[in-house]
């Protein structure tokens, strides 16, 4: 069943195979990027609201900033692709060039945006489906959950088999929204600035207040969420097949140079035709894409295409998370900051602990509210600005380190710093009331918790090594002890066994009544013993096993056993012991119902309250087999 | 925490202290048929409604001849328990003079019996509260849940302790009603049987059909549902002190002489206060209990006090079958019919399994009809007649087989299996459409289910039989491999384990890397091996283990193991393996999350897939102990 889901495993060698190139590296990395030009212009523009139709004006000075910083992005994030050809996610560029605090930082920060967003991703897609068809409202959380479900799974499969399933929104919407602004500039130019409208978008409203240096800042903010997800190349470099750099940069190109087009189109165009944010809880609301595509082409075929390109982009965007998430876990997990499950791949060369993991927060984010996570989208910006700076500090770090002429690289990496940091700043400060607190909270917490385990592995660690040499005080045999219920074929092979281990054999029996019919019960079960096992044995001339029955009085096996093998070893110290606990194989799910777990229980207990010297054996028992 | 709720664990000898007298058995055993009078009479009344006033005339022709057939139960059981002075349930009777077929006949009417009570007993006081409180009406099965896991609990911590909750409501309610009924009697004595109701009970509706036999058949065995629980005595003798028959007989006069009187009484005072069921479903509707206290005393404290007693007594008389229902089981069990887990006292001297079992399955019950389960209630006395005639039928072929003057016992036995099996034809045939039919197909399905298990247990007794004598063929030590993964503390105690056990030790380990890494790992790995164990050892003289690299193209190990293992079972035919796997004990239940279970996988895929001579062998370790 497990092969019919998710498919059949893969060998290492196929690892190669499993590797992609530039064409589907622009869906699989940069589907958040490209998506959240969507909500980063409209995000602004609601900010600049109250100005009116004075809101138009100002529109193209809050973009500018945000395009520009996007280019300093790129230049900056080529040269850590060059720098860091496996991987050269902020984690790898701090912990390498600032030290491992700088590292957890990024890495906090980053696992909080990759889980946002997924939630945020996936909500603010069925938001935009459900205010086009009303009739799915009720449904909303499901459609979430079930949205994010088929997002898992196509992961758990592995990237590349789930390839055109991304492929084809992302390249639909580029295709569209693209197209529709390009020809809204046509229009634009052809009719000296007044283009005429296809359906005529709603009008803008009153000026209420003039625009002032806080609501600039606080729209640019909201702006910045469109520049969420340009890290993702470079974190995941190594997916990429050969030449990887090339696959890198080419990939990382094609979705800056799309988003700058779209952002700065978008904002042409709204200024052009008159296009400003509403009320989202009005009715007859329409996003600002909506008001674009219809003044544009009309509400013909063209404008269902692009918006349905655009609710699979926001809904998939979810998967740059799902390829970003289990690398950085993976990264953090080789370095003993996360559970070890982490870093191994899967029977599909998937990091499935990172997936599941990742589902199951970001599942319980979107139960929390609902499926309607507006208020998330303030936090967003925050995490991302967070790991751009780290990012960009460690590349000025590491040119700083390296031999040979750098002083331009270095440059723009520390522009780029410099820019991030004073963006974060702005973010922090305008958002914090709105739910950035919230990150401020998380990402100590989350670094927190990675330092604690990075502690309980180094103790470990410490606990287990060998410092002192390999030493062999005693190689005397053990005493095995045998735990026997009743004489059968499966006591009869574990006393077998004990006997190949060692001449000191000790069948262990519990007492199950009490009182005279004890008495009874310990004589037939000693002269049955005697006939049937001890005196063949002596027969031959080894040494017969012994039986020993001990009362239960609490009917529990456990206890009873553990003060036999402690006065075991006070008498017969330095000595090991061996138990040998039968166990029966059961061949269908069914028999674990028709069966105990006192084998199992019996061996849990042995192990949590071991002394050292102490062996467990299971004796297995199938039936069917002829021994 | 398990003591808190459920108390501390008791010793076997604490046996005696568990048991039992009359004045605790009444309301231990006696719950659901002294709860059954609220119910019998109105379901009686209610199919004589179409008779309107003429239904009093009749009500007494109906119960009288329930209360007649209570009078031989009566005398049956305790003839019953005179036999049968451990334990006299229809399964034992059946078992030991009719056969198994049908013993387990029997054992499936009452199992079915009990669950139907529990899930009906706790709705049934559940509907009657929100009646009273119709606020409560929207919480129906929250509250059924509720009660059903207070009821469960009580009975995990074993009836004594919690007998003062089950006796005050019995005996309340016994006085209360008992009481009632008869002031009611004397006022109709005294008034020349023309009382004056304090509160007049509603009229009753017109006469719309006749009197006929077939209504009056039909009325008798909606009636018969007040008979249900009478046998709980019987069944339980085992949790009687001394003297046992004494106590059993006073606890079974004292529940029968009540219940008539409440029968009868009821019918009488109905009669002579002109008091008819009412439509369940219209407003102001009012049970006849709730008739008869109005009438008969006003609705004052006593009013109240009496419909509060009647509610505990409906709710908790689900706790008759919570304690029938884990010793039939237990019984059943004993004989193989059941898994074996059903037949054991757990840390509280109570059989566990049977309680949660009946816990969930009537949990299932109640959550399936919405905590509403009017359907129910003629499927009950289908089993519980059944049950008795099975075992009257049983007592009168003991009586045939017993030597002595025995003609008196088995004629009134006799009398009894003849009315009780009238009796279920009747209630067979009346409510065949409105339910039984769920019960004729469930007892042949569970009569089914304990023949399939008893049959597993048999084909696994014939399996495992020790038919050949013990015999030694190889006492030649076994070869050892060690699961090695790394060089630390925990593999050098398995390999001392190990050497102790057999001079053939293998230590395996799984390359991870592949490629021209590999080569490298080999050599590193060989060569700390040799200078850190293998030269050591063999500087003492003794036989060095090898080392052995194996790769895992699929990154499990479960798969080259056994490969492994294979290989050597082939080239040593007759000698048995051994295979050691370190287990690191954890502390805390957190570790579990950081830590695999690839130890666990290991031993599972080791013990589904072993040969005959296969051995598995934990080395725990545990951090803290010095060796």
């Amino acid at each position: 069943m497990l092969d019919a889901l998710i498919g059949r495993r893969l060998a290492n060698r196929e690892q190669g195979e499993q590797k992609i190139g530039w064409i589907a590296g622009v869906p699989a990395m940069g589907l958040d990027g490209l998506g959240s030009s969507s909500y980063g212009p409209e995000a602004a523009l609601t900010i600049l609201m109250p100005l009116g139709a004075a809101s138009l004006a100002w529109i193209g000075w809050v973009i500018a900033p945000i395009v520009a910083l996007l280019a300093v992005l790129y230049f900056s994030y080529r040269q850590t692709i060059l720098a860091y050809p496996s991987n050269g996610g902020a984690y790898t560029v701090a912990k390498e060039n600032l030290g491992p605090m700088a590292s957890l930082l990024a890495a906090a920060a980053l696992m909080i945006d990759y889980v946002l967003n997924v939630a945020v991703g996936i909500s603010a897609g069925v938001g935009a489906l459900t205010s086009s068809v009303p009739g799915l409202q009720p449904w909303t959380l499901e459609l979430c959950l079930g949205i994010l479900a088929v997002v898992a799974i196509a992961n758990l499969r592995g990237t590349r088999e789930a390839g055109w399933l991304f492929a084809l929104p992302t390249y639909l919407f580029l295709l569209c929204f693209l197209g529709l602004i390009g020809w809204g500039l046509v229009q634009m130019v052809a009719s000296g600035g007044h283009p005429h409208p296809v359906i005529a978008p709603p009008p803008l409203g009153h000026t209420m207040e003039a625009a002032g240096l806080w609501l600039l800042m606080h729209a640019f903010a909201s702006g910045c969420t469109a520049m969420t997800g340009v890290e993702a190349v470079s974190n995941g470099v190594g997916a990429f097949k050969e030449p990887v750099v090339r696959n890198a940069h080419a990939t990382l190109t094609v979705i800056c140079v799309s988003l700058g087009l779209l952002l700065a189109g978008i904002a042409a165009v709204a200024h052009g035709y008159g296009l400003g944010a509403m009320d989202q809880t009005a009715a007859a609301y329409q996003s600002v894409l909506s008001q674009l595509a219809g003044a544009v082409a009309g509400r013909g075929v063209i404008y269902y295409v692009a918006m349905a390109s655009l609710l699979a982009v926001l809904c998939l965007s979810a998967n740059t998370s799902f390829v970003g998430f289990p690398r950085i876990c993976r990264l953090v997990a080789l370095d003993d900051y996360l559970p070890r499950g982490f870093a191994v791949a899967d029977r599909r060369l998937v990091f499935s602990v990172g997936v599941i993991f990742l589902t199951v927060t970001a599942g319980g984010l979107l139960v929390a509210f609902g499926g309607i996570t507006d208020h998330l989208i303030p936090l967003f910006a925050i995490g991302a600005f967070l790991t751009f700076t780290v990012s960009q500090v460690g590349m000025v770090a590491h040119w700083r380190q390296q031999q040979g002429r750098n002083a331009g690289r270095l440059a723009i990496n520390a522009l780029g710093a410099v820019t991030t940091f004073f963006a974060l700043l702005v973010i922090g400060a305008a958002k914090f009331v709105e739910g950035a607190w919230i990150v401020v909270l998380a990402v100590p917490a989350t670094i927190a918790i990675l330092l604690l385990i990075r502690r309980y592995y180094d103790r470990l660690g410490r606990g287990m090594a060998a410092t002192v040499p390999f030493a062999l005080d005693d190689v005397d045999r053990p005493t095995v002890l045998v735990a026997y219920e009743e004489r059968n074929r499966m006591t009869d092979r574990a006393l077998q066994f004990a006997m190949t281990l060692s001449p000191d054999v000790l069948a262990v029996h519990l007492l199950r009544l009490s009182g005279p019919e004890q008495e009874e019960e310990i004589a037939r079960l000693h002269d049955a013993f005697e006939r049937d096992i001890a005196q063949p044995v002596a027969a031959r001339g080894l040494t017969p096993p012994r039986l020993v029955q001990i009362p239960a009085p609490y009917r529990e096996i456990e206890g009873p056993v553990l003060e036999l093998v402690e006065r075991i070893d006070e008498a017969t110290p330095g000595r090991a012991v061996a138990i040998l606990i039968p166990e029966l194989a059961l061949n269908h799910w069914w028999e674990r119902l028709l069966h105990g777990r006192r084998a199992q229980r019996l061996r849990a207990a042995l192990v949590a309250h071991a002394g050292p010297r102490l062996m467990i054996i299971t004796s297995p028992w199938r039936r069917g087999l002829t021994p």
